[in-house]
């Protein structure tokens, strides 16, 4: 259903009809949500929150993507997840008087959906429905990091590959010649989002390409053959 | 307020007393779930969830200590949680057909409260101030495994004096000749925890309590004469 709204920031549509944690409220029950909404548009590079800010609202990525980060003490930028449209943060922040643990920068052009603190608590006493999907999303988001966490000391070839298979299973469409993966960050995005040099990853990206496992399209996509040989590499097979 | 009942795995008293994701309900809400709950029991070192096991229950401690952790395709295991009274563990598994994605293994003896995923789901919807005291808790999970991540890539001094500090936040208790902290495992269990070989860990160790930093009272219990010192090494100050 294709719904016309008044709200200026969401394209001519509800943008809650986008979030998959509201996805079970009907249409009346967002069109009472709409007005505690808030819309915010940043440019590509804008830091959205700096790590230690108070933040007191749940962002919702209506249309855009961001890298969210922490600096780490010997100078380095971990990166912890990319969220793009759908997605939401903010939400470790609405219990205690938190600030928040990581930074959060535009990777484009990004329009975000605010919600306050107050607002975002009440919907949660009001819609327990609402409050299952947030829990189903956290659940897959501690999954991912756990994940991260006992590949972290693997060898650079485990961590490459792992990294490819998540990329493809998130931003990779399917092609004759295999899946072609748009990257969602720089190769030192990537480099950093291993935790390893960016000269590092250079050279092993050459490898893989010189054994035919990956083919760089240009500086936003790869290609991958045969994702079987990276699963190989990554040790899930 | 102490209160009798019936249920043998629970020394006398309602366990769901114990629980913190329970705790806005009254008595009688709780005497309501009370028959819900399942009680199992475990001896030290009994295996309560195997890693890819289906899990169809939300597990509650009730008793005792666990950890959580991954075999780690180069052989290792990766401790990703300890659990004590009144954590749970499950809450991943409530809304998709997932496994485990971890093993969970009795640190001592140990007693649970189990609820089945359809009668939990039931009581999300029934008392939403369950599901926002859970996304509290997930919150505080995900900051932790974030933590884990950034400080990965760190040399082995900081990763030491940071789980050090987490141990002391934890297992700690004030003494007059400082903090003492109760080790939840043993250092090989420590090692793992942190990734690093226990070769390492013990030389590591040595090396502070030579500085005086630490100071290893018997095989369970470090003294920390100087907090403040372990956050530096830890690259918190």
């Amino acid at each position: 259903m294709a719904v016309k709204c008044n709200c200026p920031g969401c394209n001519d549509k509800l943008c809650l009809h986008k979030v998959p944690i509201f996805s079970s409220l009907d249409h009346d029950e967002l069109v009472k949500i709409r007005p505690m909404i808030h819309h915010r548009e940043y440019k590509k590079g804008d830091t959205i929150i700096f790590e230690g800010d108070i933040i007191d609202s749940i962002v919702i990525i209506n249309e855009g993507s961001v890298k969210a980060y922490k600096n780490t003490s010997d100078g380095r930028e971990q990166i912890l997840y990319v969220f793009s449209e759908g997605d939401f943060f903010g939400e470790q922040n609405l219990f205690g008087n938190q600030v928040s643990t990581y930074s959060v920068e535009a990777l484009e052009k990004v329009k975000t959906c605010n919600l306050s603190r107050e607002m975002f608590q009440k919907l949660l006493y009001t819609y327990p429905e609402i409050s299952v999907k947030i829990i189903d999303e956290l659940g897959n988001r501690i999954s991912r990091l756990e994940n991260a966490l006992s590949i972290g000391v693997r060898n650079v070839d485990n961590r490459i590959g792992w990294i490819l298979l998540e990329f493809a299973d998130k931003y990779g469409t399917a092609d004759e010649a295999g899946i072609i993966i748009h990257l969602p960050f720089s190769r030192e995005g990537i480099a950093n989002y291993l935790g390893i040099a960016r000269e590092t990853l250079s050279r092993k990206f050459s490898q893989l390409e010189n054994e035919g496992l990956i083919k760089s399209l240009n500086n936003k996509e790869i290609l991958i053959p045969d994702l079987g040989k990276i699963a190989e590499i990554a040790g899930n097979s």
